[in-house]
């Protein structure tokens, strides 16, 4: 740190990514990402734009917003796409909760959230899930602070449903809820439909797991005009330009290929359902999960040793080293091939 | 704005960005692009990487920031990369600046100071520049505030010396002075230089302009290690994956392939004296330039019209309705051909 760093940030504390190699070494089932490419008119959209780079991206995405509004049934003005879905959580965070309105957010959950909290200086509750790790609806109706709540939840994936989510809105008026569908289209189920029963809700999504668009940083936030209005407002006076001419080209062909992705998904909730009975198998606890990964624990070996262990033998899978949950991995769902390889190596390593 | 806005960011400004047609009906002169489309090199390097988007991009930039250090002659502990340069510029306004230490910056600059300062709730000072529109270097000797100078400046690309940049530094040691970059490349010196000797100093540098990239977002921060392990902490703590793949990628092949660039820019320079004589023969006052824009005013038409009666001719440059600068127009500079078009244009216009 710096003698210039401002007193404001000193207390900051990063959030660490999961590890990116840099080599190619390892079956990666550390970060969530598809275990598939982007679809061929994926690569030609973006391919074509790299001859443009030349001219600023459009700060508005209108080409994007409108095909996301056709997706999504919503209209444009309900849409802003950004610089990934983290950036959406800032800008939500920022302009929707305060001093005056707290955060509330599960203990067990995506590690983002306090790390955007403090950089904002916005006060935060963090609620404790239930013994099964569930997060628990009732400690969320009536609440009075603007709710955060990853549905899917990271890293357990568990969901809550659509009621559910309903009621934590409906009982709180005063402030936004924040769902973060992340891992939605694994088999949950999305709160966008409820967007037009509820003002205060706000919808973050990502192109980068079921679209295979991580190395493009693509999210969007869906919500009320005037929410969405709001966000813009700290869009503009931080980075107009957030998305870049590539990955707007690239997301408007994932749109027009959705189903590429949709086939992707049921691969992978195929997949899912095949370790997740391996694992059970042999012996491991493993939670019903609706996203691409795994949330596991196995009695015969401590989370911590089964990471180390499987990436001795080359598999990154990610550990947490936290309480409650430190006796688990979370298992990114890959290809069967890859899948079957991390069952062999866990067999090998309990003995099983 | 929606009632659920935090009273935090009620009164933010937002940035205007330059008109973006989202058709190519207009020889487009108004936000200081590149009429040069990028290399074949960077083109191939983003079509490639376009197919490997299913993983994240690196965090920490590995690849580029080695080709940005070798490029300086820095340590990649020097370098960020950001998403853009206006997201450095956030970051460094961020930490670097507050109640305690706040930010001075000329009144006629970049737009963009005072709104992220806004959002930044960070108090500042505009020094007004010399009649001449010149920065008095003298203003910011000892001015014990976060120094905030772009050199060349916008939109006039008048510069500062070295010598008057490093004695601004020396003179505010417990403050960071911050350069921006943004049009070194057509004539300026940089300030890069100077970072040995200067702990407090911190450059941002862009690949929009003199690299043809605007529409990739790609910008640098460069300064000592302590600074820029500053920037970090925020980076981290905000958008841990701020630069995506394909953008890394094509800047790592744009500093391959920096005669194209360097080309570019002499080209730019010889269309910058072509037009800067051939204004100046139909009458107006134009400042001696050095970046790829011209600001100049003619006595027989007063800015505002300049940029409206062109608009209609198809030609769109910039027009700033502000105090002291509403007579001018900032004309990007263009191809050869485009500036002889704009030139006939301009002589019809006026009749010269």
């Amino acid at each position: 740190m710096s003698r210039f760093f401002s007193s404001r940030y000193r207390a900051l504390q990063p959030y660490v990514p999961g590890e990116q190699p840099r080599d190619q070494r390892y079956i990666k089932l550390n970060t969530n990402e598809s275990p598939f490419p982007p679809s061929p008119g994926v690569q030609a959209a973006a391919a074509a734009e790299s001859g443009r780079l030349q001219l600023y991206s459009d700060p508005a995405c209108t080409e994007l917003t409108n095909k996301l509004a056709g997706l999504t049934g919503l209209r444009p003005e309900q849409l802003l796409c950004t610089n990934g879905s983290d950036e959406a959580l800032n800008f939500a965070f920022m302009a929707f909760a305060d001093e005056a309105r707290p955060l509330a957010f599960p203990d067990v959950t995506y590690g983002f959230y306090p790390v955007i909290a403090g950089l904002d200086h916005i006060p935060y509750e963090e609620i404790p899930v239930r013994a099964d790790l569930r997060v628990d609806p009732e400690d969320y109706l009536g609440i009075g602070k603007t709710v955060v709540l990853a549905n899917p939840n990271a890293p357990t994936g568990l969901c809550l449903s659509l009621e559910e989510i309903g009621a934590i809105a409906a009982s709180n008026p005063d402030n936004v809820v924040i769902v973060d569908e992340a891992y939605v289209d694994f088999g949950g189920e999305s709160a966008l439909g409820l967007l037009k029963e509820h003002e205060n809700l706000l919808v973050v999504q990502t192109f980068s797991k079921s679209r295979s668009m991580a190395g493009a940083r693509l999210g969007f936030a869906a919500g009320s005009e005037a929410l969405i209005g709001d966000l813009n407002a700290l869009k503009y006076a931080s980075n107009p330009y957030n998305v870049n001419r590539m990955t707007a080209a690239a997301g408007c062909a994932a749109i027009d290929e959705d189903a590429y992705y949709r086939a992707n998904c049921a691969r992978i909730c195929e997949n899912r359902a095949w370790t997740a009975a391996a694992l059970e198998a042999l012996g491991f606890q493993v939670l019903p999960s609706r996203a691409n990964f795994l949330f596991a624990r196995s009695p015969a070996l401590g989370g911590e040793a089964l990471y180390r262990e499987l990436k001795e033998r080359g598999i990154l899978v990610r550990h947490f080293a936290k309480p409650r949950i430190e006796d688990y991995i979370r298992v990114t769902v890959g290809t069967r091939e890859q899948m079957k390889i991390f069952i062999e190596t866990v067999k090998d390593l309990i003995g099983g």
